[in-house]
């Protein structure tokens, strides 16, 4: 079943060992503890131990990590055939770039004498970064192998960090939630990739591209962490004390927003009003990527509620109406619909965070202001934060598209492995099912082989019940 | 399949965007950042940003919310064709539930010059409130169309706040976990709401009010997610320090001891000393209902072990005995069992608490009784405390059974969209359910098509094996 | 399908309510509130509600408390029949477990006047122990019945304390994640009970011993949460401050690390380089187990990525070429594989923890020596702090396999109703799994009955569709 040139034998394990002994190397030459995960270094002063980051910041990393492994690895889930790739390249393909955005993002945010110093809130930023590969990750779901995963992995953390260090260091943008920097970028770069790597006849597998009942099931996993720890996400990395705090609610109602406006549209717009796992899986996270730039700001619950409501209906109504032209007439075959969820829901969120940051006064932010927009305390007036806001989305879009249509290009080379568009959306090319397991799986999932007969098929439906 | 009446192409989004529009007119209206949560107030004074409550409660918070979420919607999960409709419904109804009960709780729980103001605090209570709708959600569940369950959360939220207001703050009742205002109140609002909806014929739907195999797994996802996490829900709102410290440890040996009794009184009443999961997936939670009011208190971890135990065999026993009579003699059809869950286990937590108050002294409480019981440092008695935590009991039985019975009666409208008895526990009517899902499903339901076939009928299996 | 020997009709009562009561009244007479959970006690003095234990180490507790009961008991669930077994024994044996490392930890670690004082440590600790009673399930898994489980953990929880006390208060050895005295004893404690247990006819049983598809996603599960919550595992009972910090660092990047080093060795050692769930489900998580012990050290992030990377290659050729030796050579029968992930992994590190100690400077650790390396402090010299991490392990594995093999000879008496050869694996035996449930699994494990019928053979998939 396996050719040539989609076997593994070789191909993953020679990429996986070069790449990890290339980070071990790096982190041996380049990384040390901060001075509050340093031994020396923290007993050097006299402080509380509460000073230390880990307690202000742990609990938040711990849910970010959840997000990234069990929320985007079970999200992607909803494909019959695919689980295992689903949650098993998820894994595999965070576990790298985690390691290589600390590198990247390290070496962006500024050395110490030539070193890298992290702490809890690198690992969170690190996090962050592989955030954005598995959004790319869900556009190209199920066309492509382990191999060329990493290497898009490898090519995205790096712009991805030279995008973050433009807007947050260099033009001094807010972006804590990465509405930009994490979900337009992931999902513009993600959109490009698979735009080069179009497959004209990637309705071969056609079959196995949607749904089974248990495999939505294990998407609601995924859907329901994000959902849950969305809040967590958007305050990891704000500012200590009100800041945190703030941004945790305001993406909190967002989010319940969000998901009423989701069921709403999701019963409008089918035709005999039942609802749509697309939609609930997906949609209703849209208001807390929408959230994700001016969660921190002082949005009030009020405008978090409109900008959650919004993104949910333009989520669903790209589902709906979007998706099927971005196929038809851009070829972009988006496997996940992260357009809908991280695309359109991450530009609103980048333009509410404009118009936010233009209305900034200290009469609302008061000495809170610094924390929130420190250009503005040194005397950028609110309007000109809000047009670098805008700039910053610009750039984003720039960056992503560009560098999706080069690592595009590259991911085409045929030693990668990529699957025949025959074998897409299933996990029996790169993972070992066993016979019991696939026969169970052909059992429901109607497929008794990885030949095409169409599902259903109605003579099929009748003599299964006579 | 659906007929006009089951249709929610025009229900659900009319009832979803109506509700959500009036909360952020409500919201825009009436609610403020807290002192903690607004950049300028938290600024103005100087403290450490540990003062901030975000610390102390938001680890808790997102404990409560997994529960909420992927506790209470996977629980459900067990019946073999409604999964979609458990964790979607419940996921529609809480996000509109903590919405609805920020402002109820905010409105009761004392304005600030017109306005309710909300922090970290304020969301635990929404999701405590959230969390008496979803159990009274476990009593109607399959039986329910979700403009219904949005009907009934609006009101029940309404009361619920009404209850806690009369309980905690005209009372001065204790009732951190909610034994009484959570558990007791949600579990007998629900009962009368199902008695009110009493369907004569729903055996019709008998054959889908079952598990499977893989729903059962799905379920105990719910199970030991609330397990684990109950230390936290009953210590999300205490006082901080010991009190938040004793309530979780208490709560973490009632658990415990509550799982032995479950599985031994499981064996105990089984005709072959079979395990039953419907006892495993329920009863084994009793324990932390049972601590909800008395966990804070001290109880002793010897006292909380007595507790859970007793809870334990309480909730197997009703599963066992009480649940069948309550539904031939009192026409209570309660889908998951939430009386022997939620409701004797949250009675008698009410009345260990009543108990546990009634003996409280300085001399073990010494200065934390300011914290566990300001009633009596105030000058109430201890047995009078206890009193009124009996009162308390009483009270809310009574605004439950009440409220139930009314909104039963609202319910009962026609325009809803109850589903037919003949369709009752079938995702497929609220849901798009793929063909190949379809299948999928029936065929490891054993189930055709929504006619009434005997499941694994003895001749079927017998030309199943042919 | 019961006989008498295997009804737990009375067994299992029983001994759950004895155990209980015996818990019970113990606790009654031993255990206090520590000075952090009393009322009054803790309000004796002044101090900030923040130094009291629960806000430095509840979140840790909680992320430990998910991987006993969600990671360790779904891990276990990849078997085909045997999910209701694996997460409910697991629930089962947990909730007794911890209860009597209370008791039995409490008792070694020095009581107070006569009473055990517990609180958020002493429950972290207990969970410690559990774990390690899981890790032997894994070993026995599928073998053996619930009382066996009940009486094998009741023994192992008192040699754990006894092996833990003598390692950590008589030797000052220092394992804060337990490489030696969680996943070393642990490992090693099963894998001596299931030798002695050695059932020469256990294939009669081996149509079950194996996975399907969804069995496999659900055994995802657990690996994903074991994985992202190991930091905390390893930082949950290490000093305040940096060593909280970085042992939670170091053990995220040695995690990270053995993923892509589990990925390539699957790939490699699989003859048509298909990934195999076996590996990925369990190797990816040795870099925990081998972080146990250096984790808390100045091992730098360097150095934990190449013992993380070594552990996932250990374990992989270990599952691959070790295993099916130790069944056919050594007739030790490891269910879930655990000497490769628990057993090798944490001798690794274990010996990982020797080295790093003996090497261990006051110019690297400055005053924070005190924290990690106390004896050293005292006078101790860091090589012989190495050679006494070293004893330590000696002296693990001679208890371990000691005691195991008398708890062994212990489980073997016939009243404890262990399955017989041709029913292990297998949920029906214990459990009660509906006939609609029965036929569902059959339906996708292709399997009718409990007799070896070949699976998915075409005629029956023929005769299905007529």
């Amino acid at each position: 079943m396996t050719d040539a040139s989609t076997n593994m034998r070789l191909k993953l394990p020679v990429t996986c060992f070069i790449l990890e002994i290339i980070l071990i190397i790096l982190f041996g030459a380049l990384v040390e503890y901060d001075h509050e995960t340093d031994a020396k270094l923290w007993h050097n002063q006299t402080h509380s131990d509460y000073d230390n980051d880990f307690y202000y910041r742990y609990p938040s990393f711990q849910d970010v990590h959840v997000m990234i492994f069990i929320g985007f690895g079970f999200l992607m889930t909803f494909l019959q055939r695919y689980g295992f790739g689903s949650v098993g390249f998820n894994f595999l393909i965070a576990a790298f770039a985690l390691q290589w955005a600390t590198l990247m993002q390290g070496f962006f945010h500024g050395m110490h004498h030539g070193k890298i110093h992290i702490g809890v809130e690198s690992m969170i930023n690190a996090d962050f970064c592989t955030g954005s590969v598995l959004i790319s990750f869900g556009a190209v779901l199920g066309k492509t192998s382990p191999v060329q995963l990493l290497i898009m992995a490898m090519f995205e953390v790096t712009l991805f960090a030279v995008n973050e260090y433009i807007l947050l260091t260099l033009l001094g943008v807010k972006d804590a939630g990465g509405s930009m920097t994490i979900h337009t970028f992931g999902a513009y770069f993600g959109l490009m990739v698979t735009r080069v790597l179009y497959r004209p006849n990637l309705d071969k597998s056609k079959n196995r591209n949607c749904s089974v009942y248990h495999s939505d099931m294990f998407a609601m996993i995924g859907t329901i962490y994000l959902w849950m720890f969305w809040p967590s996400f958007n305050s990891a990395i704000t500012a200590h004390g009100d800041d945190q705090h703030r941004t945790a609610m305001n993406t909190y109602y967002s989010l319940a927003a969000c998901t009423l406006a989701t069921y709403g549209m999701s019963a409008l717009t089918a035709h005999d009003g039942k609802l749509d796992m697309v939609h609930i899986q997906n949609a209703a996270l849209a208001g807390g990527v929408a959230a994700g730039t001016a969660g921190e700001m002082m949005l009030t619950p009020f405008g978090s509620m409109i900008v959650g409501f919004l993104a949910g209906v333009i989520s669903v109504l790209g589902f709906k109406y979007l998706s099927p032209h971005l196929e038809s007439k851009l070829k972009i075959q988006d496997t996940c619909g992260v357009h809908n969820l991280h695309g359109m829901p991450g530009v609103l969120g980048a333009i509410v965070g404009a118009v936010t940051a233009s209305v900034a006064t200290m009469d609302v932010y008061g000495e809170g202001m610094n924390d929130v927009f420190p250009e503005i305390v040194k005397g950028r007036s609110a309007s000109t934060q809000g047009g670098y806001q805008a700039l910053g989305l610009a750039i984003t879009l720039g960056i992503a598209l560009l560098g999706g249509a080069i690592v595009g290009v590259i991911l085409k080379t045929p030693i990668f492995g990529a699957p025949p568009d025959t074998i897409c959306f299933e996990d029996n090319i790169y993972w070992e099912v066993s016979l019991t397991g696939r026969e169970v799986d052909s059992d429901f999932t109607e497929q008794r082989d990885l030949t095409l007969t169409p599902y259903g098929s109605p003579q099929r439906l009748k003599t299964h019940h006579q």
